[in-house]
């Protein structure tokens, strides 16, 4: 007889934003006339730049032909968008990371839910409290992490890191040393960057202690101020310790396109294997590669004028961030984030739990945004709202919430 | 200290595809002057067809304009798709399938190497041998397999149902009641078909030992003969204990485009939870949907136009098997497989075992099959040719064997 993976039913409720979506649309199916702004999910609204359109047309019309037609692509993905990411996001910035390091996949997303995979189950993963939910729940999934207590909200064989305003909502080194170690900045949700000095520290503590650091740096493109990492490996003896998860989804808009890649470097050795060679025999194994009209787009935002126009979509969504900072301080809430990173995190007023906030913004204001709550115990009485919507969207759901 | 997945360890030297990429890039460079022709991987060589390659163009420019931009698609898949597959299908060969029983996702092979998370580390899995890898390596990978015997060639804790020339490559209930059946008809890689009587007798089985059947349909669209089922649910009792793998690759020639499905119907139930709420779990968290582009291009292969078109990708490469057939026949190969599936399954001439032949084709011919063992331990001795090269190297290779 057939069992099931237990470790599934150890998951309290849905996905986060499986939830919230249904909650839209049960509000907007009972009130058909009301106009509800979307500023939860991180989704966003601009179409894909010119570059990129024109990248996609020519690899579909390469499709076409049987001289030009391509079939399964690379298991690792093709040399020249990984030669271009090698050259754009490392060497240019003095990093020493080679195009066989690079694995490209179809999304951020799948890799950091699958990563945990190549490890063994009888690590112990540290996660920052708030969170991007993936990451413990795909630990949950594969049975690494126990049991639940509604009590705590918290898994009982996880090291949460608690980033509130009291610390800059910044991780400090937990009293356990944890095997994994999940950082995520600019984080999600919270906004808050991280200094090259403050990531340093952790790449040496790793280093110290053997653990290995998933840093997720899916809103890079959104720094802005001097002296924030663009890439974990600027930091000195990241290559022995860190594996960098990237996407192509909120630099150049491509959430519904599906590109990301994963970094591993050669020199991350663990019990004498290289986990280089894991993540390979998985991508070989349960993967066939990111469809290349995909790959061709991606190639397409490291042209000159694919990168001005990328840095076109970025300001775009970070005037939304300033219009949503500035009218938040204005209506008298305590706001952070929005600099470096496309979302504004604020405290819910009035005493209100997040989910308590996320019903009367889409109830009185209808507003869609994130519970804080969602991403863990310590983002309680935590809100998010993302910078990804329209600019006139934007405007209309700030000025909602002065004019209440 | 972090400790890698050992199991990764058990698995015996690296994906079969790789390995011989990488012996056929390296005689290619010994010998740049060879023609090589591959008839090795089972990736197909015909360009897109036009009404696919349209449908791709709009999307693309859909994708340009903020009006018709899509983001991130509904994680289960676009219902314009869902719909589709449901009605041309399930509904028009009378199988009782809802769209919302149906995964998109990008690719059969990514499904397949996924599904067994959602069941216990404790089930035991059984495969036909020889058998496509990808079932019994994520197993491995997962830790349900034991070790690995250089002797037998198997993993300790798998049930290997042997197809031979003697069973007619048809798997028989094995001794021992597998948790979990992976079952491939057409079959990759011996070309077997199995009958509606023959699959409903694996249903009944699985039904009445409450096993659950991994059912691996990629090849449908090759079947040419009737009482051969399309789709396990046209047996009884299928809605009971089958998931369904299904792909666009070989049928549209989407290798390189990225585009299966899975359907897992509701009624698949064990232990008292349902097998598509996990499933559907797995998707939200650790996948992210199929790009918007492809999977209109999916849509498009089931208006009158595109089944037309596909009807003639899979004739072309029909034709190619038919002339391997006869020419291998000719050439006094003892042969199998090439009516109901694009795969001819061959014994190795004067006692070769299979990577002899493997070498023996590659060096002296100039040709590239895929060697039999590298699918299991039944397979030694046999070899696999495929009919997705052009119908000019087809020829030529067939030719090459047969005037040796």
């Amino acid at each position: 007889m057939l069992k099931i993976n237990e470790n599934y039913l150890k998951l309290p409720g849905s996905y986060l934003f499986s939830t919230i979506a249904k909650k839209v649309s049960a509000y907007q199916e009972a009130h058909p006339e009301k106009k509800i702004i979307r500023l939860g999910i991180g989704d966003v609204t601009r179409p894909l730049t010119p570059t990129v359109i024109s990248a996609l047309h020519s690899a579909v019309d390469e499709m076409a032909e049987a001289a030009t037609f391509r079939g399964y692509a690379p298991d690792l993905g093709y040399e020249f968008l990984r030669n271009a990411i090698a050259d754009n996001e490392y060497k240019a910035r003095g990093c020493d990371i080679k195009a066989d390091e690079i694995f490209v996949s179809d999304g951020a997303k799948c890799d950091s839910g699958n990563i945990q995979e190549v490890f063994s189950l009888d690590n112990k993963i540290a996660v920052c409290d708030p969170v991007y939910p993936v990451y413990v729940d795909s630990n949950v999934m594969a049975g690494r992490t126990g049991l639940y207590s509604e009590e705590s909200g918290k898994f009982e064989n996880v090291i949460y890191m608690p980033c509130l305003e009291e610390n800059g909502f910044a991780p400090e080194f937990p009293e356990e040393v944890p095997d994994i170690i999940y950082l995520c900045f600019p984080n999600n949700p919270t906004g808050a960057a991280i200094t090259k000095e403050g990531l340093q520290g952790w790449v040496d503590y790793a280093n110290k202690n053997g653990s290995v650091i998933l840093y997720d740096a899916a809103y890079e493109a959104y720094i802005s101020e001097p002296g924030i990492p663009h890439t974990i490996y600027e930091c000195d003896g990241a290559r022995t310790c860190a594996i960098e998860l990237r996407s192509f989804s909120k630099n150049a808009g491509f959430t519904g396109v599906r590109l990301g890649y994963t970094v591993v470097p050669k020199d991350l050795v663990r019990g004498g294997v290289d986990i280089h060679s894991l993540w390979a025999r998985r991508h070989g194994t349960k993967y066939n590669g990111a469809p290349y009209i995909v790959q061709r787009a991606g190639e397409a935002i490291y042209s000159e004028q694919g990168k001005e126009e990328i840095k076109g979509l970025v300001s775009y969504y970070m005037r939304n961030a300033q219009y949503i900072l500035d009218g938040l301080k204005k209506a008298g809430y305590s706001v952070s984030g929005g600099v470096n990173a496309p979302y504004i995190w604020l405290k819910a007023p009035d005493g209100m739990n997040s989910w308590e906030f996320f019903d009367y913004l889409l109830e009185e204001l209808n507003i869609v945004g994130t519970p804080g709550s969602g991403f863990g115990p310590a983002g309680e009485g935590y809100f998010r709202l993302t910078a990804f919507g329209t600019y006139e969207n934007t405007v209309e759901a700030v000025d909602r919430i002065i004019n209440r």
